[in-house]
């Protein structure tokens, strides 16, 4: 039964990092929440162990049929994202899959917390257009995102620039001639974050750093051109953001991403969880910057060009960008030829400009062929 | 006359470091601001100039005889500071001196910005009680509780922890022997702000730190066992905010006065200006952090032995650090023996605990007296 006085969590993609830090964090805040639907792909083990231990009221699976659900009644992702009953839809899917729920969730007014990069990075001028039509609030899940927006509370003015940190990845140090050798074993690890599969080999290209430029670009609505990367090994301060007169903010924290979640759940309020890690200044004996190296990690200018681009260009970036990913995971490439790939992708691309959710998705399957058959013909060459 | 449109100014302590850098402030973005009243002490030839250039409608000097006022009215800093047509005060005189108007300018309701660390530190719960009846507004001009102040902007819940960052001064590498051949010219050199005289002094000694702590405290209603110094010699970082939850925020820009100024005037607005410093994150490689040594800046400890005793406690140290930095300016005391004469002050006083503004001003004058019979004392062993 609805609790009325617990805030309604609808979180789409359950199974995956996001998703199981998600519900890691209800239940130390087990007061607060209750679990209204819980969606997954096929991690049908695990979703059936969520479903046991939360008991939502609805949820949803890519193969149903093997589903152990408990009782619990099915209702599309799309459908859950929208009901009537839920008060703060998660978005932990990854790749496209969330685009369509998330896009529901707005057009419902809903408060939408947001993990996955892709809907934002594909749709954002129709994901912001429809938030601003419904007064959905759209709430950051990402280290980074979250970061800029604790910074803006109580601010009356967007700021005038915005710096994005960026760990540098495991190959910060790597020659040209060793990332040529780079296996997804040794890209899998990073050195700071724990995070799902593909968003791990993304930052280990810095392809993610450029995801995000556009995920915050759509969010705060800064120019792209204000927006800049540094590369913060340490991972303490998440991303800062300057005002008009000179004086900057940032957000500090130990690498741990149910730190954004929380306030993602309980915003504005912030909650004592003696599980979530707390700074110790006392053994932090530096914070370090360097300039992000744009010969080395090709992906993060492919990424600024996209988004200059802008229309369907950043749709096929992350489409070529997701299948060259699988590639590189199954050893069919190296880690090199994964800009290669999305390169090539964005020049046979004819970007459309002001797009239809039908054209991006009709451009995202374009690149998605056109990214294999390049793929086949590198191969067959 | 009185322009309706422009916030209305009052300077107090005008021809300090902060006075001149106030009006530097409003020179730069002099459509938003009207000084209304400036006051000063003995720097007539300056003050003078200042009336020449902004026009106020009231002055006041410690010697009016000699004051060429350009015609402009005279009156009390105390009934400056109340007038009904202020809208803001900036306390920017030193030591005890901005005591009576502070308090004036509180009761009447205004807003209050404050430089001055002594009237918190020696009269702190009578004027957050003040500021609580009248609804004045206590905005902070330090650069620490500027940044501070920033971090809390939007933020329902107070934080869990401040820390304090300083610079470490001139001395923090300097063993015991080097300290003890300290002279007031190598003092006055501080590593990256520049300030008044006293507060360069105090920052050398640590003693300045320690009154940030207690301002802090009566600031934010943060417990002193919950507000922490650490050394941060760059003095980029301003200071920090840990909240419920594990989430810090810092405030960062380029160790100069008028950012914190400026945003004390037009806050919640943030305007820029030309003339203001912006940090370039190409330029800064590291920012570093270490714990403060105690047994080498006394007056720390000491600071932190005041506030834990409370009552009249702080009014005697920062008396006895005013009779100290005078003496050690003459050369007539050791740096290392400004620390000794506040600790014997401190062992000498009888406490009173919620002291009345007269018990505050007693103890002030009886530390002055016992600080310089002190030093009178050891001269002639």
């Amino acid at each position: 039964m609805v609790n009325s006085l617990k805030k309604q969590l609808a979180i789409l993609g359950s199974t995956g990092s996001i998703g199981r830090q998600t519900l890691q964090v209800v239940r130390n805040l087990a007061g607060r929440f209750q679990v209204f639907g819980l969606t997954a792909g096929y991690n049908l083990e695990l979703l059936s162990e969520q479903i046991a231990e939360f008991h939502p009221e609805y949820t949803f699976s890519r193969d149903n049929s093997n589903l152990i659900t408990h009782n619990t009644k099915l209702l599309s992702p799309e459908e859950i994202a929208c009901h009537p009953d839920v008060d703060l839809v998660v978005i932990a899917t990854s790749g496209k899959a969330g685009l369509y729920a998330t896009l529901a969730a707005i057009k419902a007014g809903k408060k939408v917390a947001i993990a996955n990069k892709e809907p934002l990075v594909m749709a954002g001028e129709i994901i912001i257009r429809e938030a601003q039509l419904s007064g959905a609030e759209i709430i950051p899940i990402d280290s980074e995102h979250s970061a800029i927006w604790q910074c803006l509370n109580g601010e009356p003015q967007p700021p005038q620039r915005i710096i994005l940190t960026a760990s540098g990845g495991p190959f910060r140090n790597y020659s040209q001639e060793q990332l040529l050798a780079v296996t997804a074993q040794q890209a899998l690890k990073h050195p700071s974050w724990q995070m799902g599969k593909k968003v791990t080999i993304d930052s280990a290209t810095m392809m993610n750093k450029g995801l995000e430029i556009m995920e915050a670009h759509w969010l705060f609505g800064v120019p792209l051109a204000n927006i800049d990367v540094i590369i913060h090994p340490q991972s303490i301060i998440h991303s800062m953001v300057e005002f008009a007169g000179g004086s900057f903010k940032a957000q500090l924290s130990y690498p741990d991403m149910r730190l954004p979640i929380q306030y993602a759940l309980t915003h504005p309020d912030r909650v004592s969880n003696p599980d979530l890690p707390e700074l110790d200044w006392k053994k932090i004996k530096e914070l370090t910057f360097e300039p992000p190296d744009y010969k080395k990690f090709p992906c993060l200018e492919l990424t600024l060009k996209a988004a200059g681009t802008g229309g369907t260009a950043p749709s096929v970036l992350c489409a070529a960008d997701e299948i060259a990913v699988e590639l590189f995971m199954q050893a069919s490439i190296k880690f090199t030829d994964i800009a290669r790939l999305v390169e090539l992708a964005l020049q046979e691309h004819q970007s459309i400009s002001h797009p239809t959710l039908d054209q991006i998705l009709a451009a995202d399957n374009w690149a998605r062929e056109k990214t294999k058959e390049n793929f086949k013909k590198a191969k067959t060459c």
